[in-house]
């Protein structure tokens, strides 16, 4: 827990907006970690709209069964998140279920919100009890903290392995009145599609349609958190929850510049999560065009992502765009190789199935020594294109994954 | 190429028996190695049945194509096999198909075996032009050194990273006669089911119907070769092939002892291959039952053995069980968390969803200290089982993956 800072990380955690209708409260409650806040609780007003995506594992913890049973229906009202780290209370049979339901039913009486909407989420080792007694006991401490401008702590109060904490917004107009969306996120190691150790949450002020907004934060998620991999391991307990509490005045349901802004700021929420990707010191765009399909052209985006063989060698600056062409044949999408080109920022290596006459490795090799690098990759068949991202696979990765528990 | 051997190497190269029929030869042709035999030679007499399995990616190398498209007719025959090692002649687009041509005519003609009965297959470096001159200046040493008893040399030409030179054999008796099957490999990264970076040569004097000996290939590799993974990887130019010379007079169609003795020799060159996983320090047996179908199994135990996290806590040796509901969760596969049950060796770890209360972190530290390692894993849905192996991921994978080409 004392890594230190990747060096992909941003300068700083930004300054965050005050989001109408929402208070944020940390503490320490020692669950796992010492001389840390690793609990956070937020409170939601009533009239809030909330909506959540989960891991879709087949194992997942008792706390994301707890929320997807939770969600689903059209009625907005007051609502409250708490989560813990130190502990994912996953794999803990009827233990875990128990210690929902003491957590929920604990909140609920502090806070005066329904039982069924707290939404709680746990994260760290997975199939060791969680010892929610000591969460129960700073729950005063808690909610007599609750703090519009509390959400640095909060953010800080949810990381694991990260070394940095994360957050993100964005301000919108409509219909004249000023819209604030802001997010916080926690995840660094088993990060891949459906989704990662990964905790996302995100408040705005605007009103929303309680139905529309569990149909937008799936579209988004496709196209920000389910397009980011770390190692193409996926967590037990991903959580993304969206809560929209209507304190601005006014509905942004089908509104594109409140949809445009809220991608943003899942997407750079996603980009920080891959820049504290385990051991990273590289952050990679990967972007496939020319592919039979949209669909196709994320299985290709992907199979070079969480190549190992890729990984590495970007890892060890190296130009080595034969492993590119092989994660391609491998990943099961249409490939015609003699079709193929791949680019290393804005230098043509191969086209046609065939080193291009014009690449020279010392260019290349040049190229991969900075550290935000861009690999491109056209497969010449039709028009599906798609962007993932991800980081490369270093010796910091294997100590911090062979060290964890001990 | 100067690795120390792998701590998980057999003591020496087996003892090879002679297969009737067949000749070898090796020599140190510099096509990317200096002061090593790169290439090998084999040549097999008239009513020779050959089989093939190859690699499935869609960006096969040039001498893959070439094979696949010879393969596959009923005829017998004379046929040679020459492969080298360096130089994989992978996405190399026109120049490929002409080194492949210009070698097997070559060796045709050194040879006397028809054209369309010489086979291929290169190994190494992807994306650069295949110096082939310097394999058919070669020819004349080859075809003039070819000996029955020289295996051991074509074992050692066709390595590329491989720390020790795979060799595996087996006798059996078929209506009195002694048969005799004995097989070389090669490869230890990029190993991966649909294949590997791997080259398997594997010869009987055994008669054998041509189009039979192709179908029991493919059910063999399928319970061979295709349950091993060390990195998730697949290569361009994996490639498995059986040669049958009738050598011994007995004909082996449908002789399940045969069979099993083949199975065996596949067995015994796939576990090597794992043994020779790059950086590898533990040899992992992963037994999965009670799934859903043996489909489901085989999905659960690759999804174990490609993650990251596992591997890199076996590497730890951490008793990380955590990890392996992790990757059971994520593997698409049917899964109930209350119907787990996970072992290490012989010791319950986990039963119905939580730690077994007989189960201490000491004993199961003790036993990861151990180099052969037994995971077992039973779902409790059904009697659907399959058994994968794998290795661990070191800071050796990235030191070899990080610097392989330069």
């Amino acid at each position: 827990m004392t890594d230190p800072v990747s060096p992909l990380a941003p300068a700083r955690f930004p300054d965050m907006p005050l989001v109408g209708g929402v208070r944020f409260a940390s503490c320490a409650a020692g669950v796992r970690y010492q001389d840390r806040e690793d609990v956070m609780l937020a409170v939601m007003q009533p009239g809030t709209a909330v909506a959540g995506v989960f891991t879709r594992s087949a194992t997942r913890a008792a706390p994301v069964l707890d929320c997807q049973a939770k969600l689903g229906g059209e009625t907005k009202g007051q609502a409250a998140i708490l989560v813990n780290a130190g502990n994912a209370n996953a794999f803990t049979g009827a233990h875990g279920q128990a210690s929902v339901a003491a957590i929920t039913a604990a909140v609920a009486q502090a806070t005066g919100v329904a039982a069924d909407r707290v939404f709680t989420a746990s994260t760290g080792v997975i199939g060791e009890i969680l010892p929610h007694d000591r969460i129960l006991n700073h729950l005063d401490q808690l909610t007599t903290s609750l703090d519009p401008a509390a959400i640095d702590g909060a953010a800080r109060a949810i990381m694991t392995t990260d070394t940095f904490a994360k957050g993100a917004s964005a301000q919108v107009k409509i219909d004249g009145a000023s819209v604030t969306i802001a997010g916080i996120a926690k995840g660094s190691g088993m990060i891949a599609p459906d989704m990662a150790t990964m905790l996302v949450y995100i408040f705005t002020d605007a009103g929303h349609d309680q139905t529309a907004l569990q149909g937008l934060l799936g579209r988004l998620t496709d196209q920000t958190f389910n397009c980011i991999t770390v190692d193409s391991d996926t967590s037990t307990s991903d959580s993304l929850m969206l809560c929209a509490t209507g304190a601005a005045g006014v509905d942004a349901t089908g509104h594109a510049e409140f949809e445009a802004a809220l991608e943003q700021v899942m997407l750079d929420l996603a980009h920080q999560v891959v820049r504290d990707g385990e051991g990273a010191t590289k952050f990679v765009e990967i972007h496939v065009s020319g592919a039979a399909s949209d669909t196709d052209a994320k299985t290709h985006g992907l199979a070079i992502a969480n190549s190992p063989l890729v990984k590495t060698a970007i890892a060890g600056e190296d130009p080595n765009w034969g492993r590119i062409v092989m994660a391609i044949g491998k990943s099961g999408a249409e490939a015609d190789r003699d079709r193929l080109s791949i680019r290393f920022g804005d230098i043509l290596v191969a086209e046609k199935g065939w080193v291009s006459p014009e690449y020279t490795e010392a260019d290349a090799a040049a190229y991969m020594k900075g550290q935000d690098l861009v690999i491109s990759v056209d497969l010449g068949l039709s028009d599906g294109s798609a962007t993932v991202w991800t980081c490369d696979l270093t010796h910091r990765y294997i100590e911090i994954n062979a060290d964890y528990r001990s």
